[in-house]
C-alpha cells in the first residue's frame, strides 16, 4: 500500500496534476480580487478555493504517511507543509491578515518545479560567501540609525524619531530614492553639516552592496573556470600519459636489445 | 527572370538603397511631427512617405516572390512583413494610433544591418538561459501584487485597486522610482506595518534582477574562456603529436639498427 | 635651438611646472565664484588668471615651434590647444558664456599626466566594441520619441511637445528618475493604455545598457584572460622545446652508436 | 608579567569577552535614544556605559603596556586607540556631536573580528587600483561645480550658489536622485539649453563610476584567473619533469649499453 502510494506521488502525472492545481488556485484567488467577479462568482470561487485546500491537504498527509519522518528533514517538504499549515488558521478577527497569505500556496511551484528549485537553491547557495559583507552592512545600518536618531530625531521625529524609523530612512536613502530632495536637504536646513552624515553612508553602503555583488559574480565565474581548468589538465595529463607509454615501450626495446646482443 | 530578381535583391547596391530609404522615411516621419514644418510642406511629407510605403511594400513582394514559402520561415522576413502590413491598415476611427506605429519601419534597419541583426539575435540567445529566473520573477510579481490588492486595495485604489494596477505600482517600486516617498509612507501612514511587505519585495526582485544580469555576464565570459581553453587544449595536442612523431622515428632507427645487428 | 627648446619641454621638471600652473589656476579659477573673495581680490585674481594664460599660449607656442605640423597629428594636443585656444575669443555679448569654459583648462591635467591619459584612452578604447548597441540604442530613442510626439504630444506639450523634448524625457525615463510619479501616472490618467508604451521601453533600454555594461567587462576580462592563456602557451612551448632537445640528442647519440658499430 | 599579560590578550576567551562587551555597548547606545526607556533606567544605561568606557580604556592601555610603540605601528590598533579616545573628550557645549559618535565604538567589532577585518582589508585593497578614475572623477567634479556655480548661481543659489553647494548638487544628480524633475527642468526653464551640460555630466560621470565597478570586478576576477593559471603551470612542469626523467634514465641505458658494446 504504502509503496504503490510513494509510486503514485512521484508519478509525473501526479507532479502535473499538481502543478496544474496550483496554477488553478493561483487563478482563483487572483479573479477573488474582483469586486464585481465576486459579486457574480463569488460562491463558486471561496468553494474551488476550498476544494483546492482540501487537495492540498490531502497530498501533504500522503507525502507525510509515505516518507514518514523524514517528511520533516527535507526543507521543501516543511516549506510545503509551512504553506499549507498557514490556510487551516482562523482568518477572522486579528489574524485577518492570514486571508491575503493564501496566495503564498502559489510558490508551492518552486517545490515542484525541479528548474525553479534549482534557481532558488542557487541563489540561497550564494548567500554564506557573502555573510562578512551582510554582517558588516548590517552594523554599518546599526551605527549610522543610532547616530541619526542621535542627532537628527529631536527635529525630523518622522524620519529618525527611533532606531526602527532611522533604519527604514536609511535604508530608502540607500536605495537612492529621494534621498536628496525628499531627506538630506531638509534636513540640512537645519542642520547644514548632514551631508557629512549622509554623504559617507550613501558611499560606503553603496561600495559595500557593489562589493557583495561582485563577490557572487566572482563566484559564479570561479566555477566556470574551475571547471575549464580541470579539464586543461586532464589535457595535460593525457598528452604525459601518451608520452610515457611510448617511452616506456622504447625503453623495453632497448633492454631486449641489450639482451639480444649479450647473448650473442 | 527569378534568378535575376534574387541577384538583384541581394546586391550590396539593394541594400544600400533600402538602409537610405528607412532613413530617408525616419527624417519624413521626424518632420511630420512639427507643427510648422507640416503647415509649409505638410502634402510634401505625405507624399514622400507613401512613395515609401509603395517602395517597401513592391520589394516584400519581390522577396516573396523570389523566395516562396521560404520567406515566411526567416523571421526577420516575418518582421519586415509584419512591420510593412501594419501601415496598410486604415488609420481612421478607433485604429488612429496605428498611425504613429509608422516610425516602427525604421526598426527594418535592424534586419537590414547584419551586425545590428547580431546583435538583436545575442540579446535574444541570452533570454533562454534567464528562462527560470523570469518565470520566478513573474511568479513574485503575481503573488505580491495579489497580496497588495487584498491588503492595500481598499484605502488605496489608485495603486492598489485591481491586480494590474498593483503590478504597475510594484513594477514602480522594483525600479526603486518614489518607492518610499510617493507610495511606502503614505502606505503606512494607514497600515504601519507595510514595509514588513515592501522591503521584502524590493530585496527579493532587486536580487532576483541582479542574478538574471550576473547569468547573462557569466554565460557570455563561458564563451570567452572555452575558446581560450580550446586554444590551450590545442597547444598541448601539437606539442604532444610533435614528441610522440619524434619518438616514433627514434623507436624506427632502434629497430632498424636492431634489424642490421642481427644480419650482421 | 629647437632642439634644445624640446629638451626642455620634455623634461620632467617643465611637467611638473605645468601641473603646478594648472592647479593654480583651478584655485584661482575657484575663488572667483566667491563674491566676497572677488570683492577682495578680484583685480589680483583676474590678473593672475591672465598670466597663467599667458603661460598656456607661450607653452602652446613653443610646442608647435618644437613639433612644426605633427603637433597637429597628435590628438592631444589638439585637445591642449583648443581648450587653450577657447580663451582668446571675446568674452563678451553672446558669448559670455565662454567665460564659465576657461575652467576646462583644468583638463589639461589629463593630457599631462600619463596615468590619466592612460584611463581616458581605456575608457574611449572601449566605445567601439559598443558600436552596435550604441547605434541600436539611438534608434529606439529616436523611434520612441517619435511616437511619443505623436501620441502624447498634443496633451503633454512640456514632456513631448517636439522629438527633442520627448528625447529628454525618455533620457529622464531611462535614468528611471520619477518616470512614474513624475510622468507615466499623470500621462495615464489621460492614455490608460500608455504603460503599454512606457514600460516596454523602459525594459528594453534598461536590458540594452546592461548589455553595452557587459561588453564593456566581457572585453576587459577578455584582454586578462588572452594574457594569461599566452603564458600558459609559452609554459608548454618550454617544456615541449626541453622534451624535444632531449629526445634529439638521444637520437644523435643512437646514430653515433650505429656508426661505431658499423665501422668495428 | 608581560608575557603572561600578552598570552591573556592574545587568548580566544579574551576576544570572546570583548566580542560580547561590544555587542553590550551596541545595545546599551541603542536603548539610550528611546525616551520612556531613559526615564525608566536612564541612571542604569549612563553607568553601564561609563562600566563599558572603562573596560575599553583598561584593555588599550594594556595593549600598549605588552606591545609598547609597535602598538601604534598597526593601523587596527590605532582605529581601536582612536575610537576609545573619542569617548574621552568632553561632550558639552559645541562638543555635544561627539557624544553622538559613541556608537561607533560598535565598529571595533571589525577590528577583533578576522573575517571581517578581511573583508574590509580587501575594500581597501581594491582602491589603489581605482585611484587614477577617482581622480578623474574628483577633477570632473571639480571642473563641473565651478562651471555650474559661474552659469548657474545667481539664479539658483539654493543648488549652485557656491562650489560646495554646486558640488552638493551634482553628486545628487551623479545619483540620479530627481535630477530632472528637481533640478535640470526648472534650471532650463531659465536657461532652456542647460540640458548640454548635464546629460553630458550624468553620462560622463555614470560611464566612468561604472568603469570603477569593472576596474573592482576585473581586478578581483584577475585574482582567480591567475590562480588557475598558476596550478596549470604547475601541472605542465609536473608532466614535463616526469618526461624528462624518463628520457634521462633511457639515455643513461643507452650510455651504459655503448660501454658495454665497446668493451666487448
Amino acid at each position: 500500500m504504502r509503496a504503490r502510494l510513494k509510486a503514485l506521488i512521484e508519478s509525473r502525472a501526479w507532479e502535473a496534476a499538481i502543478i496544474g492545481i496550483i496554477i488553478a488556485n493561483a487563478i482563483v484567488l487572483g479573479l477573488e480580487t474582483d469586486a464585481r467577479v465576486m459579486r457574480a462568482f463569488g460562491d463558486l470561487l471561496e468553494l474551488l478555493d476550498r476544494v483546492i485546500l482540501a487537495i492540498f491537504v490531502i497530498e501533504i498527509v500522503l507525502r507525510i504517511y509515505v516518507h514518514r519522518l523524514s517528511f520533516f528533514r527535507d526543507p521543501w517538504s516543511i516549506f510545503d507543509f509551512s504553506i499549507v499549515a498557514l490556510a487551516l488558521f482562523p482568518t477572522t478577527g486579528p489574524l485577518q491578515v492570514l486571508r491575503a497569505l493564501r496566495i503564498l500556496r502559489v510558490l508551492r511551484l518552486i517545490s515542484v518545479v525541479p528548474s525553479l528549485r534549482r534557481v532558488i537553491g542557487g541563489l540561497i547557495a550564494a548567500l554564506p560567501g557573502m555573510g562578512s559583507i551582510i554582517v558588516l552592512l548590517v552594523m554599518v545600518f546599526y551605527v549610522f540609525s543610532v547616530m541619526a536618531t542621535n542627532l537628527f530625531g529631536a527635529s525630523f521625529p518622522d524620519w529618525f524619531g527611533s532606531i526602527p524609523r532611522s533604519l527604514y530612512s536609511l535604508f530608502q536613502i540607500m536605495t537612492l530614492e529621494s534621498w536628496s530632495m525628499g531627506i538630506v536637504r531638509p534636513v540640512m536646513e537645519v542642520y547644514p553639516m548632514a551631508w557629512l552624515f549622509f554623504v559617507p553612508f550613501i558611499i560606503s553602503t553603496t561600495y559595500a552592496v557593489l562589493n557583495l555583488f561582485i563577490g557572487v559574480i566572482v563566484s559564479a565565474m570561479q566555477h566556470e573556470s574551475e571547471a575549464a581548468a580541470s579539464e586543461d589538465r586532464h589535457a595535460i595529463q593525457d598528452a604525459n600519459e601518451a608520452v610515457m607509454a611510448e617511452l616506456r615501450l622504447l625503453r623495453g626495446e632497448l633492454a631486449e636489445m641489450r639482451n639480444e646482443y649479450r647473448n650473442k
